[in-house]
């Protein structure tokens, strides 16, 4: 297959080009026969440009183009010339080529939607022919996008003297948290492989190493139950230094984000960016990523009802629970349905109930006003900063559900009452700190690590551990965007008594300690230095870069929420003897 | 854990900072205690630097410092002073910090090997130990050779226009040449997602879906039985680009290299490079990857020995076979003994046997002398350019095999005759080109694909596959330095038809084409542009860069030959639990 090439591509050419004889490549978007014109447009991932033939003088030209259907491939060669009605709306639309020869290089068929950024098609459709779905701008954009993030983030690094070093995909299976995908190895049948959650202990091993200052762009991943924004892999900017503290993480980082804001969108980012501790990001927003792109703020009244005979708030706080509020703020007029629904809304995050006061220009509308004395309401509506017009919103539970149960509905008073639309445009970054160490797990009736066990105490707390181990914080730090977990990291546990002991409290004995992180407790008994890092989520980065809230726009060849490759239709059935190979039979099978 | 943090690392300060007040972070190289004076060196990623205790006059710093030992880590502040003693050797060697306080970060139990650049451990054990490995300045040269490639790449990359896209991880299972990793998918279970032994047809798809230039540095796997410069995980620099032709991939390719070797290595590499087409190879250098720093040719005597009465030449010309040879220079006073050696080197590449003349002052010595006439032996020694003191090593086998046999003789004789070590520093890049599309592979009684199966056959050989596809040449093209192979790609088959004859050639019926390639032959359906690309081998072009012929060298946490990971123990049993989950059980196990 010979063609001519391009001397140009598709969003290139403009007035200044004016007579130039030129060549392009490109598909065609579509062709309009207007008797005595007729117009081309050919598109490639740079824009469009108009192609025109005049039927009068090209009979035979004219005729040939009656066979160029959508999405057909094809080079042309002409003149450009100005237009008579210009187009202002495309950086090419000034112009127009005057074709003299096309030849077709490749046909199509007609693609089972449209070509075009302004279609509704279902997504399953669209990622099933995922290759005609990456020709729309629409999502070519965050690919382009996800480039020049990725450009920022190698020449970033590069100049602060990070080394990018590769760790391997190939490793060992150490279930803490999440599930593990399992690789099966044929040389060494009965063993197994597994693919990298994080790169963790690799750049832990480097810093003992003495590399410094790490970094790699890495692939990650998890074998969850996916929600739908989760991916079985995932991207991570994966950064890890060695003689620092956690403020130098911290700023390090902030350049990475103030470079990328004002790159791609010419956005100032103002660092250093605030920093809230983990308790003050609950009490007062009831999230450990919370939006501080609004107010909407937590009271807590538990203080005021402490004496309350009402005997929800009683036993509640008998058992040292929490009680707070959400004023929503001119709601007062909330139907009874839209009341249940916040109820219901509530539940889902594990509330019990949701009690309300309605405030309106003489009465205080609640279920609950009989159960409160009249300075107990006027303190509640204090606290809650609440005018006649306001609707409260109560949660009285656990402290960590109350604040859980409380940051949801803040968010949904948020979307309901139109705050959303007013901030859609900020970005809000900061950090969360202070983090506890472990949380109790009840299910398993054992500690967990909050971030992971490879994660430092504070100082101050490690007397803790050996006392009240729920009660230690840790050197951990999330960084938040509007509501999201941009990232997270920590100052790393470098000594090996510590680690150990860290291990011993998750309920690892030193056998299984041993079995599943010898390696590492040896390599900190070989003079590790301080360090710490952060591992920053790369998806979620191009995302909030790009304005979306599906990830899958962002990654090219996405999973469903199944995990399935609707285009190539992976995982698929493989032959019994690839298995036998390996070692392995299938004995559960969904097929 | 509290420490000093540096102001300066160990390869920073020189004799302009001479006065200044700094802290050091690091680890203890050495400890010298002479008395009057105790010097530590103290090292990091960046260098080494002495510091100076008196002490006559820091009699609790010095009684302090017999605490120290090798590896462990520690602060010291102290002021810089110029050295009495100048070490030219080492850029921080003409300053000393005189310090005046330092306190142990963490302690390091003795190594189990030196941590110096000369050490002859054996790599069993320094693999087991890598992070200590990981600490000799000789390793850590070979990764920061590696990160100054990335960066180079991505810029060169990226400022020509090209995209970084990501593909998945976790993909199809097609295996089409090498053997597969497999991942057992837990949520569709009895269906397995493979490790990509390359991301070839998504990056094709990027092309059908107009993404136009494509890159990316992307971990590739093969479960092969490993040989020594193999990895079960390697990375390649991968690239595709749309409407170009094969001179187009050859430009930005040399682009790369002349970039990668001026700014690493200050050394100019000329482009264009030679191509060399593959008959042209095989029949002068006996290889599709001929060493071109030297000479040594291979002389070709099939038609001055086509009359010959010897049976071995008589019958291997019956049956179109080939009859070559060697000049090994000067080698006339080969031993018996040395030429049996070149015999068994010969039939480890196929030979059935070798033949040989000695060419000395009087005399011409040959097993075979009383077969060949005195002008069929006069006509040998023109054609290969013989003169009294040279030996010629015959070959006479089929095609191929002779003149692989020939290729690895040639270096072979290269070694034996001291040429290497006039070559060693001198880099040769040339294109391999016009390639066979198939080979007929024996053992399985049908074609492969040379390269892959999405090589585009040449435009003029598309009728022989009709009638003689062994004849067709493929639009196929290798990188090839000093011997080895850098890279390898093609033009790739664009439409749907011709992909499924090539299908079809290499022996898949419609169906299993359908199963295992559908989404490409029905992509290709919907308007594919001409493209093509190249997959270069990173570690590789890193090992040549940085002198070294082991691969483990440039990998950070590399894999021994089989498949283990000797640090973290890699691959590993896992807990029943686990495969319970994925439904597989474990049928023959190694353990």
């Amino acid at each position: 297959m010979t063609f001519k090439k391009r001397t140009n591509n598709c969003g290139q050419l403009r007035p200044e080009n004016n007579g130039e004889k030129v060549v392009l490549n490109g598909w065609v978007a579509v062709v309009r026969d207007l008797g005595g014109l007729i117009f081309i447009d050919l598109r490639d991932r740079y824009g469009i440009t108009q192609l025109v033939i005049l039927p009068e003088f090209q009979a035979e030209l004219a005729a040939k183009s009656a066979q160029l259907k959508q999405e057909f491939v094809i080079w042309a060669s002409g003149e450009v010339r100005l237009r008579e009605n210009p187009n202002p709306n495309i950086p090419t639309g000034l112009i127009e080529i005057l074709i003299d020869e096309f030849e077709i290089i490749n046909q199509a068929e007609l693609p089972p939607f449209e070509i075009s950024d302004s279609i509704t098609t279902n997504e399953e459709l669209r990622l099933r022919y995922r290759y005609l779905d990456l020709r729309r701008p629409v999502l070519q954009k965050f690919f382009i996008t996800r480039n020049q993030a990725y450009q920022i983030v190698h020449q970033y690094y590069a100049e602060n003297g990070f080394l990018e070093v590769e760790t391997p995909v190939l490793m060992k299976s150490t279930p803490e948290g999440a599930r593990d995908f399992l690789v099966p190895s044929r040389i060494n049948k009965g063993r197994f492989y597994a693919l990298p959650q994080s790169p963790q202990i690799f750049k832990q091993i480097l810093m003992i190493s003495g590399f410094d200052r790490y970094m790699q762009i890495v692939k990650c991943f998890r074998d969850e139950d996916l929600r739908s924004d989760r991916q079985p892999e995932f991207s991570q900017i994966d950064v890890e230094m060695s003689f620092i503290d956690r403020d130098d993480i911290m700023a390090v980082t902030e350049g990475l984000i103030e470079r990328l804001w004002k790159e791609i969108l010419n956005i100032d980012i103002q660092s250093p960016f605030l920093k809230m501790s983990y308790d003050e990001a609950m009490t007062r927003f009831g999230s450990d990523k919370p939006d501080l792109r609004f107010s909407l703020e937590i009271s807590t009244i538990t203080d005021i009802v402490k004496n309350s005979t009402f005997k929800v708030f009683a036993d509640n706080i008998a058992t040292a629970g929490t009680i707070g509020l959400i004023n929503a703020k001119g709601c007062s007029n909330y139907s009874r349905k839209q009341l249940d629904e916040l109820a219901d809304y509530a539940k889902k995050y594990g509330a019990k109930g949701l009690a309300w006061i309605k405030f309106t220009e003489n009465t205080v509308n609640s279920p609950i006003a009989k159960f409160l004395t009249q300075e107990e309401i006027e303190n509640i509506k204090i606290a809650a900063g609440a005018e006649n017009g306001d609707l409260l919103l109560i949660v009285s539970d656990t402290w960590t559900r109350a604040y859980t149960v409380l940051g949801a509905l803040r968010l949904e008073i948020a979307r309901q009452t139109g705050i959303y639309d007013t901030i859609k445009n900020n970005f809000s970054f900061h950090w969360v700190i202070d983090f506890p160490l472990l949380e109790f797990d009840q299910e398993s009736g054992r500690y967990i690590a909050m971030h992971h066990p490879f994660t430092a105490p504070m100082d101050e707390d490690i007397p803790l551990l050996d006392t009240a181990p729920e009660k230690a914080r840790a050197k951990a730090y999330d960084l938040v965007v509007n509501g999201s977990e941009l990232g997270g990291g920590s100052i790393r546990i470098h000594t090996s008594d510590v680690q150990s002991k860290m291990f011993n409290l998750i309920g690892l004995s030193s056998e299984e300690a041993d079995l599943k992180f010898g390696y590492l407790l040896n390599a900190l008994k070989y003079g590790a230095p301080p360090h710490g890092g952060i591992a920053l989520g790369l998806d979620r980065i191009i995302m909030t870069l790009g304005g979306t809230d599906n990830i899958r726009d962002v990654i090219a060849f996405p999973k469903t929420t199944s995990g399935l490759s609707l285009m190539d239709g992976s995982p698929s059935s493989v032959d019994d003897a690839q298995l036998e190979e390996l070692g392995i039979r299938v004995v559960k099978s969904d097929k």
